[in-house]
């Protein structure tokens, strides 16, 4: 495997988790799958949509970016199949907008889910018309160069995260969230648990039960020492 | 009274202003209101609400809260009466998600009217489908642990201002502004009548006169040496 | 000429663009006249529209305004006309709410187009209904005063770009970008020539096509060393 | 009492704690009196000191001011008893340099002891020689104004925590932190003992003891299921 | 003169101030030349120096640089002339280390006084070594490339303030500020006057007198209504 | 091998590089070093020395530790050997102080030779003192808790890079810069010709010589346009 941050490397052939997996992911969102794995797994805060409301998950196809210089982009969108996220991280902080609509077309026609990027994206506009989701650390027109290679399908750091290729990405409003390809199917049943849980729990605050009692928290901390005056 | 930044306590009976001043108040909105009042308890620009739109006022039933730690928001829902407003301040920052749909669900239960945060929070799509509004530092799916104690019902220090439980709190798409109890009625009538003030000028406006004229600022940027060329 | 930073002066009589060439650059929208003029003129990308989807452009009348202080708002509306964009900057950084809905009342009868201002706005929920479209570096109820001079219509740093007065600003959802005056003509005809380039790309990516074909970047990125393995 | 945030008030009678518990609690420094006190009391990490090395303690002289306008600190600086600390938070943030080589001169004069300041500072090289220590969110020249009010010696906030006039400021290298006036013997005698027992642990430590073991936190770490591999 | 933001230009030919206003200014600072010009020309707090006590002033040989980009350093190296300050603004925003131990070593040898560098900067232990001051916003090792052309002696806008080449650059513990060099000998015969008139008010300062008498304050105080309690 | 993110694991045994490569890259520095591997491995730019001056190279023995929770650090402690360096990377963002001079002893005391930390430290004073160089996020005196487990010797995320136990991490005043350690004894060949081609060009640059002429850039400048004018 090529080790992160080494640039000149396209990695054509990577593993993909089972489409089932992906979706049951996807219907869960950001939130419940990253509990579901122990509180791993959640890019940086600053990461956020272009748009309300998209939730999507699929399998990463990585990129190592130079600094404002999005060539690495168009070789890796010959490497998406369909259902794939875009996932960009870069060599040193930018916030250019290394992509807008006419790659987002190029990225649409290959069948791609989304583009999770920590730098910056332009022609938002359209992309929102389009429908095509991505979370960034950044808006911006900047423009950027094709002058210097990086790297497609090596693992990378996105927002502060490892992602690996083939990586399961799951993305909505609250942010983005990533689950080891072997893992899937683990954190999937784990996150459907509590999703089923939390249903339950739903219809219990609905009624106005409260958490100290759904929860059996009043003992503890009574034992903590709080007091109530 | 307990001391700001103190651990461990609940105050369970807090005064209330009269809904006829806080209604008032929220139909006059953020800035009105902080204008009324002398320019004084705006919270952090930092806070912004999760969607467009909302406009509320309620009084506050305030958490001091541990770094990641969101226990004392169970605490804190039993105390809440219908029309409050939740205020959390942390002792370190943080921007985990604090508040999702769950305490969401159970915090409508008892008829809260919002949560004001200087936190995280996530599941921003169930809450604005619910119409449930936030205002806080970040949205972020990050979890939070119950391990240590803070506080509810004490003065707290959210967003750079100080709230004690029981104070009015407006907030709308400008912000969150903090008015006290006992000065409710006198800025309630300040802003109205500022606001009636801006009815009268706003008409004047829209005929097309100036600022210059209608507040009479010729003669004092003369006199201060402005000069046209 | 006023040099930038210099207090005190108003200067009435500005030159202004042919209206066709300002919406010729209106239609084409920030990313692609950035281009098109290369990659300069753009504002910093903490510049963000307070509602989605405008896209204006007009002739700036500027403004230098103290922190906190935006009584040269007032000196500045009486020198707009129709179409005009304003533009702030200050002299020191502020993030207070220098412009609200009664200062864009009285704009709009002087036929503004909207307002780029480095510091913050607010009554944006009033604004986002008037359809008065502000592109601004913070939203906060924060109010302001009126006791120091600033001036109007002089060159002024606003987001790091110098803006002159009579330059033509643009600005969508990708943030703003300044084209000077006497480049309008020729900015235009390369950006419109840009854009019917781009459509012609757009049907091929639509079609399947790859950027690394219809570029013909393969044999660059195989003579700079890219593996694919 | 005057309300945290009323402008235009100078309290001219304050209470002070005692010079021994001050003087007690400048010697423990910011990170134990911070600890002894159950870890409240701590301002924003931020406020960075202009030069290393100074540790002092004293009673706040508390300032309310507007951005970009020192006029209060004139007025404060009367109000000085040998050995305090001016604290000084502003209606609006600013990073501004409110503060110089001759207001510190003038303080000096009055037996100041340091600022801390929730805005910026200038003549840092100046204030360096004469040794006299300010924490501050900023360094800048940025001049101010003169023009609105303010208050002395009512409640402010200061990055982030409230402050009494009369409450004892601990700064050092490691930031700043507030100890209420009623509480300072109290705090001081736990941070003692506090320091005290360190000293013990310090040799254990130096001899290669581990934390581990002077903790006795093994057993604990494995019921919490940490394993070693 | 060639417009801020265009890339591609080296202009040979620039006019400099004269040696002794240059030096004038030097000796006064950067706080009291930015007051003595009506408090303009100061560049964002940001810039921060690479180690503490330098202060200079010369002329500036300006640098319009790509991101992570620094082929124009050399290039702007030739233009050089002892006693010159190099001053470099980015076409987006960057904090790369542009500048290092090799390149001071070729500016030294041209006789250069310094760096104002509204990007990173590395090897800054040799720098200070060498006694070669940097004002920048990052220190940092990261590597360019030399793949772009920027301008040399362009006007450009560093850290939010317009310079043109041969203004007067003064920097030191306090920031940077730029003085037109057109009005160097005005704006140090004002900057004298103010220095000869703190040293007198410092002697008062130090004797105890007060700000509020010595600027006869107190009446102008009380008629805003500040108020004694 | 453990997948970052994960908590609940104490790896024991970790491969280390020797310790000539691991000297050998001490004494060339983090720019060097970065550069020879290709411009990778460094930290994000907010990683800062808390004295300056210290120049240090070890062996990464890793920590992923929760917000504001510094139990791991007494467990990675007991996994020093003599010259190792502590990384620290965390769950969720945090600034808290999570060590101090105790740890700093007991590290000490292991023959630790430093801590690169992506959250706070505390008692500086004392380190500085003690000779024990950290590298950091911020300098703040928050105490931390011991409640909720994370990792020792698994690969974390650091400032943005993945640092894997028993890589070599170089730091110094430019920041911190990461070497895999089966790359150790190449990058360290072409670091040191790296320096030795430095020192000649350095007598070069004494010399007078332009670095356009050193780096025969003239042409390459002409070919892209650059005009003289």
């Amino acid at each position: 495997m090529i080790a992160p941050g080494t640039s000149g490397y396209v990695v054509q052939k990577i593993d993909r988790a089972e489409r089932a997996a992906i979706d049951g992911l996807a219907a869960l969102g950001v939130a419940t799958v990253h509990e579901a794995q122990g509180r791993k797994g959640l890019l940086a805060e600053y990461m956020r949509p272009i748009y309300a409301g998209a939730r999507v998950a699929g399998s990463a196809v990585t990129i190592l970016a130079p600094p404002c210089d999005n060539w690495m982009l168009h070789v890796a969108i010959e490497q998406l199949q369909a259902g794939d996220i875009l996932v960009l991280g870069t060599t040193s902080p930018s916030s250019a907008g290394y992509f807008g609509d006419l790659l987002a077309t190029s990225a649409m026609a290959r069948g791609c889910a989304g583009l999770v990027i920590d730098a910056g994206v332009r022609d938002v506009k359209d992309l929102t018309e389009m429908g095509f989701p991505v979370w960034s650390k950044a808006v911006h027109a900047q423009g950027t160069i094709k002058e210097t290679l990086g790297s497609v399908n090596i693992p990378v750091v996105c927002a502060g995260e490892l992602v690996h290729p083939g990586d399961i990405v799951v993305a909505d409003d609250d942010g983005v969230c990533v689950v080891r390809r072997d893992e899937a199917s683990e954190v999937l049943a784990k996150a459907q648990a509590r999703e089923a849980n939390e249903a339950a729990k739903r219809a219990r605050f609905e009624a106005g039960e409260l958490g100290l009692d759904i929860y059996d928290m009043r003992g503890r901390l009574e034992k903590m020492g709080l007091k109530y005056v």
